[in-house]
């Protein structure tokens, strides 16, 4: 991938499998990689929020990553997430991504402290981006306040933006809130502004948004793939409504449970229903609840699904 | 120290200072520490929320504990806060506090995920109990919501305590409710209970508490130790006035940078101003009008200060 080129289009937040220990089990995600670009995913963000990748240690998301690699997964493919509580970890971490050749590194502020000031976390962008020291970084900030705790303003981007002109590349835009992504794009039009909550891709993209890093891609890539495809177009297709009703019975659940729930279930394979704590399996009763929910929704097997 | 014994007294928990550099000064934390022991403090915690602890890598706070024993620190009179967002990061740091021979280690939950169950905060603590895998651990749970975003009910700490009665050896109520502290102490009065907000020292003894683990013994351990043992008198001394007076100044101003910035006045060394992004130190003016409001608030220096 060309660095200069921004980056664009359906990117899968992957959610990471477990193995029997509770280890990540790479060779289990490099495969689910492998179905998703063959149903059209452009590319993965593994260990981002969906990913789970704050319960994962510095040596197990660098572990991870050359696993993936080595499975076959190329890492111009790949976004990695690399933010973490600690400055001097996403540091290391983004190093190693740019170093494994990724196509750029997502990165979350420092998120321990709260109501720290923009100034703050200006500091703390700043001080990651000397850090690594590479001109060669992608950077992409990661705004998911409602998880976190610690948002990133249009003014903070704007002016690390200006600040970082080569490094600084895009937004995941996590907040839900499409009015926050419309001053983003309007705002820093030379950035890949990305979605996270998948209804906004459309009405991001006519307004000139990069597209979407999210979750929904684990579960449904093709439908995924075709609300990407016809975003532009004038008329609405029936992927909208599709997408509302998964989330919908999504959301009704604990959502990282839920959705490795609903991954299992549409896999047939039950090892992906294992969390890390603090976050735990859906029980039976919810896991059956979720899966007549979603069938309730109307979604085809084999057309909509992975 | 005595595993057996429950801890208790005036624990304080130490602010971090940092080297031109940025790196973590054990030099001048050994220093700080020892100066404290002389005025009467029984331990230091060090790492946690006021030490910045989360701004740290795990290998910053290993080396960072060694060094401070390589200082002359003993290691029965620290408090090792080792909590993690990822629980390897977290038993790696337990295991290294134990292996120390810490009195104990403060635990955060894993703090990145919100909106968690007890289910599932049980799970990761119990995780980490059974990661560390040696019952000469002493677990001390660290309630702080407003920081961490993870709070710990007291049927969760109660659970956890009957599931692990050798090792869960108390709480760090930093909550600033004590309503809540006062629960826990009636709940589980076999555990030591620690309260943050130091006005809150004399009423929690008073009802069979522990102590406290603070910031304020940074700045003023004399006071603090007389507050401490004057708490079960029947007639109040002139300490909580005073100490409610310094609080309401510091709160004025971003916490951390204040905190900072006052130890860095009380102990004339501008080194200590310094913070690791997304915290910031105070700027000259809120620093100076700082100064001004604590001396304002009567103090004695030599008589209350370090």
């Amino acid at each position: 991938m060309n660095p200069d080129e921004p980056l664009q289009g359906l990117w899968c937040a992957t959610l990471s499998p477990l193995d029997k220990r509770g280890a990540f089990d790479a060779a289990r995600l490099a495969n689910h990689a492998q179905r998703l670009f063959a149903a059209g995913v452009d590319g993965i963000a593994p260990f981002g929020t969906t990913g789970e990748g704050q319960s994962f240690s510095v040596a197990e998301r660098r572990a991870g990553l050359d696993a993936l690699i080595a499975a076959g997964i190329a890492p111009e493919r790949m976004l990695a997430a690399t933010g973490c509580a600690a400055l001097p970890d996403a540091i290391e971490l983004t190093r190693h991504a740019l170093a494994a050749g990724c196509a750029g590194a997502l990165v979350l502020p420092p998120f321990f402290f709260k109501d720290v000031t923009d100034e703050g976390i200006y500091a703390a962008y700043a001080g990651l981006i000397d850090g690594v020291g590479d001109n060669r970084l992608r950077l992409y900030l990661y705004h998911i306040p409602q998880v976190s705790g610690v948002g990133l303003s249009v003014a903070m981007v704007s002016r690390l933006a200006a600040a970082y002109p080569a490094v600084v590349a895009g937004v995941k835009d996590s907040s839900g809130s499409f009015d926050n992504s419309r001053e983003l794009v309007a705002a820093l039009p030379q950035l890949s502004i990305f979605v996270g909550h998948e209804p906004h891709l459309p009405a991001l993209r006519k307004l000139g948004g990069a597209g979407t890093i999210c979750g929904i891609a684990n579960l449904y890539p093709r439908l995924m793939r075709r609300l990407y495809d016809s975003s532009l177009d004038s008329s609405p297709g029936g992927e909208l409504p599709l997408i509302e009703s998964v989330i919908a019975a999504l959301m009704r659940f604990p959502i990282f449970g839920a959705l490795k729930s609903l991954q299992a279930e549409l896999s047939g394979d039950a090892g992906w229903r294992a969390l890390r704590p603090p976050l735990l399996p859906l029980s039976a009763a919810d896991a059956g609840a979720l899966n007549r929910a979603v069938a309730a929704a109307g979604i085809v097997p084999g057309r909509d699904g992975a």
